[in-house]
């Protein structure tokens, strides 16, 4: 068997999440069923960052093992059967045993807000809109507070398979794109569930005047999740890097 | 009667053009029917640039003529209602008899191009996929060609409502939005039917070496239609600025 790596870009609007379910539209099955019809044999995906439904990609990374070699020009065979909403930005070899997931060293999201009284209609499903008052400098301090290592238990719903709450953000900071669309990117090896969109969900109530970045900074010492605030919506949020 | 200006964005995708015609979806019918209910009175819209169906437009403006005191917050409230692909930026009192489209000075539209072999899905109705090859100083010679006043008889359709075939074209110019995606931004007091996209489908001939700029250049004295390109699609397409 030799093993390959995908490069993926997704609008994740109209997906149920990467991860392949029964009765439901991913990107997993999406890019499976690709890859059967253009190699002729059946390969499983692994995927550095599973996203939840909702969620956009702009460089996702899944890698899988293959018996029969690759077909030339196997990103643009692929891309000229896959719906409009998903495409393979680049595929080729990967060394023996490359593992998507396993062998990421780190991860990065970014999450675009909308800060504006009136509505964007380009930006409908590609950033949180955001009606209310945003002090852009308590995001910053809150952006800063979250680097380092934390015990995240508050920013991951109560229900959850992760053992281990410590998480250490490797880099965290907000930026406007433009004025009035201010985007925060994270990078960490590792993230928890719903982390990015709850971190961002409390922040805004800290910008809003909601509660202090004092608090907040609290959050980040093993808080139960109840005293975070909401999880921010997936449509803001991108899966943007994966280094290796 | 009072007169009131509008500045309207939407995405093309999903309307069948701006003017209202029966059984169709279109901005117009959208916005006066918002307007109806938001004002209490039903208005008629004048705009700047008529759309046809799939583009866009980031700062169309139209007005109107109303009865009634103008609501407040009125953007606001008509983006309550209107649907998620068209928004009002700003809607304010204008001078008396004030004409959105007899008041115009001019009008500028941007054509986006995804110069690439590889898809990209956050492009999909927002930028021409062109696959070809693209000479980017061939592309920077016609625009500058186009500069000026010329008979564009061969960059609209034979079958016509225009009876005069000369337009002045104040601004034209390609510029990399970001690497591999051109856009042209082409400004002019007024344009014909189909003429910005007829440009752009022969400059993309030019660009990727199928005719020369200089028979481009020949076009631009009244050549007959059937002597230029095709008709690049509506989606790279928009209507980005009305100066008055």
């Amino acid at each position: 068997m030799a093993t390959a790596r995908l490069e993926i870009a997704y609008v994740g609007t109209r997906f149920a999440g990467w991860a392949a379910q029964p009765g439901e539209r991913t990107v997993q099955a999406e890019l499976e069923s690709a890859l059967g019809r253009i190699l002729g044999e059946r390969v499983l995906l692994t995927v550095a960052g599973r996203t939840d439904a909702g969620v956009h990609a702009t460089a996702q990374v899944a890698s899988f093992e293959h018996a029969r070699e690759l077909t030339d020009r196997l990103a643009e065979r692929l891309n000229a059967v896959l719906p409009r909403d998903v495409a393979v930005l680049a595929a080729e070899p990967a060394p023996d045993g490359f593992d998507a997931r396993r062998d990421a060293r780190s991860r990065t999201y970014r999450y675009r807000v909308l800060a504006s009284r009136i509505r964007q209609p380009f930006e409908e499903g590609r950033a949180l809109w955001w009606r209310h008052p945003i002090d852009r400098e308590l995001l910053d301090r809150c952006a800063a507070a979250v680097v380092g290592k934390h015990d995240f238990t508050a920013f991951t719903p109560t229900d959850t398979e992760h053992t281990l709450f410590h998480r250490t953000v490797i880099a965290c900071e907000w930026a406007d794109e433009r004025p009035g669309l201010p985007a925060m990117r994270v990078e960490a090896p590792s993230f928890m569930r719903n982390q990015v969109r709850v971190l961002v969900g409390t922040m805004l109530e800290v910008a809003g005047g909601r509660r202090s970045v004092d608090e907040f900074r609290a959050l980040l010492e093993g808080a139960p999740r109840d005293r975070a605030g909401e999880t921010a919506p997936p449509h803001g949020l991108y899966l943007v890097e994966v280094t290796y």
